[in-house]
């Protein structure tokens, strides 16, 4: 396991490749007081925070520098990362515009973004400040949108990256069989979540969304579908029991949904309306899996999906087949979904290799419930590799 | 004690004057996708996150209104806040452009800043979102920056502010004396610290700053000064134990600092080195206190502290005596701190009745440790209130 630092070079390293890729000579990552306002882009160049004005230069020749604060400077040449750090004890301005004068660059991608909240850590405050320190410099012409670079140094995991992720999936996954021994028929959605945020706690993880909506329990048909808080309603015999579960560990997130049948004392398996929609959901899964390979605009992939569930007689899924994953939950731009306007400018985006989407859908059961999976993927050169173990019959609680 | 909701429209009813004050028609926030990318300003006037472009409008007139997503808009009426919100489907622009319409506003203040990051919210990508939502509009050339606004509306706290802060405060006091019953000379800083993060998890409380870093226990001369994670040093006879203790309780922090001497088995009290310095630094912070009053520039306090501590043959402490405290332990931008060209900008602010400062110094003494009080206090007009109970005699760990 890659150590944060080891982490942080690999995605230099990455990120130098994609510079001369995209044709930039420098990336200007400029953020202050990283507590209170963090840009999203810095965990994945420099994995600390900074209090005074900071400048972490990437450049397409592999030599990246650092300007920062007296205070900071420690934490950030223990980073390993950067050539050359600047400690500054007045002000970033004077030694910035130096700095930039050693890399004549022609070319300066900075975050800000349109679309991509990720890419768009810059604020407006500090985007004058910059600004005001180039006054008289050519450079203030030569400044881009760095939304291409982050996009692809977010997107595309690294090996270090990928074990993180799938280390936090391998939990999940336990947690789930600890699940399944834990439930009774009769348990509400409430106990079951909480059972689950005792053994979180235990274990020293953290949520990859908000503790309230993490895990998500559907408890047969009366619960509220969604991002709900659990609820009191009970887990009963012929019913669904459905659970959406994100962890961070080690800085990375997991993703993925699992589904229980409760049997009846005298059932053996889940009757056919059951496992018509267990197997139309599993297929759905299984065809965008196929459809996903670098150089797809992510509609595709949902396309491919929804078709299996549309034909086989379901109403569709009203939200995306798949979001990136890594140190969010939702990691980035590229989205596997429907050509909405909402996913306007993310659905359009190709899949790339290295990257790690969820794909997830769910269809009603009137009388049971929602039945509902997902996988963790990653996308490589010649097809898709399963993170999660992909569920490929349903489990069962037994009374 | 009031619940978020209340806060929050205390909150707005108070912005509604600071607005008329500073002859502002109309404060906009605009935030996207609060949980990767918090607006900083946000959860004063709107405690929730939100995940589509989002846009906050509090007028002079006292009527609210939101431009926000449709799965944002139940959250934002829940409130009970905003007179209006609009939810939209396709997109926030014309819906945005069309409700100022509605305002006419002369003066529409936005967040951003070149100094204080917590008025610096808006992010460089959705200022130029805003500029093409409101093109062909005069609004564009009506936009002014929040920062005093900001500035105002977080600096004066509200009486359920103080309140909560109030909470959170004793119970950092009852967390002291828990730590006074539980330690013992050898214990080493990190056992102590612990202990406290122990009894943080049990009481279900939150931290004012990283956990890391919180508590600060500095045990004698050995250990490293200042904002260093606690480490292996001992508690040995005849040193001092210091503490720098913050929670977050109900989304209020407290930030205190307290200070213990440890007795030989035939010592009844601190000999006379360790006397002076603890006399010395109380003293230092009643004349601050002394100078702390509504018009005053923040370092005008600073120097009447600072006076004592050098007065009395001590080197002089090479930070600010003091900081805003609220919903984060640095809340805002007013700084009881030297004419130092890092407080600049911050240092000349006005103290302003509502305000909650931070009193703290400390004094080296050689072979023992440091001597490092902290208060927290609430500015009136007529004077200054402790919200904790200062500390005004040494406390003592016996063999």
């Amino acid at each position: 396991m890659m150590t944060p630092n080891e982490l942080v070079r690999e995605k230099l390293v990455q990120a130098t490749d994609v510079l001369r890729e995209k044709d930039i000579d420098l990336w200007l990552t400029l953020a202050r007081e990283t507590t209170l306002m963090p840009d999203p882009a810095l965990e994945l160049i420099a994995d600390l925070d900074v209090t005074w004005n900071s400048a972490f230069l990437v450049s397409r020749d592999g030599f990246h520098s650092a300007v920062v604060g007296y205070f900071d400077a420690v934490n950030v040449r223990a980073l390993g990362a950067y050539d050359r750090v600047v400690a500054y004890h007045r002000g970033i301005g004077r030694h910035l515009a130096e700095t930039l004068d050693w890399y004549q660059p022609r070319r300066i991608a900075i975050n800000h973004s349109a679309d991509d909240v990720a890419a768009d850590g810059l604020t407006h405050g500090n985007y004058l400040n910059l600004l005001r320190y180039l006054e008289g410099t050519p450079y203030v012409e030569r400044l881009v949108s760095a939304e291409s670079i982050i996009g692809a140094v977010r997107g595309r995991k690294t090996v270090g990256e990928v074990t993180l992720i799938r280390q936090a999936v391998a939990t999940t996954e336990r947690l789930f069989d600890e699940v399944e021994d834990f439930v009774r028929p009769g348990m509400t959605q409430r106990q079951i979540a909480e059972f689950v945020h005792r053994r979180i706690d235990e274990l020293d993880l953290g949520y990859a969304w908000p503790k309230p909506f993490n895990p998500i329990v559907t408890c047969g048909p009366d619960s509220a579908i969604g991002h709900a808080a659990p609820g009191d309603v009970p887990l009963q015999v012929g019913h669904l029991l459905h659970m959406d579960l994100g962890v961070k560990q080690a800085a990375y997130c997991s993703d993925i949904q699992r589904m229980w049948y409760v049997l009846a004392e005298d059932e053996e398996s889940a009757p056919p309306d059951v496992q018509k929609a267990f197997d139309t959901v599993a297929s759905a899964i299984k065809a965008g899996e196929a459809a996903l390979r670098p150089g797809t605009p992510g509609y595709e992939v949902d396309a491919a999906a929804r078709r299996v569930v549309v034909e086989a007689g379901y109403p569709e899924y009203m939200h995306a087949l798949g979001h990136l994953l890594g140190r969010t939950a939702h990691d980035g731009a590229t989205t596997l979904a429907p050509q909405w306007e909402r996913y306007a400018g993310t659905c359009e985006r190709l899949v790339e290799a290295g990257n790690v989407f969820t794909l997830e859908l769910h269809v009603p059961i009137p009388q049971r419930g929602i039945m509902s999976l997902e996988e963790d993927v990653l996308v490589s050169a010649d097809g898709v590799e399963y993170l999660s173990a992909p569920q490929r019959a349903l489990r069962y609680i037994r009374p």
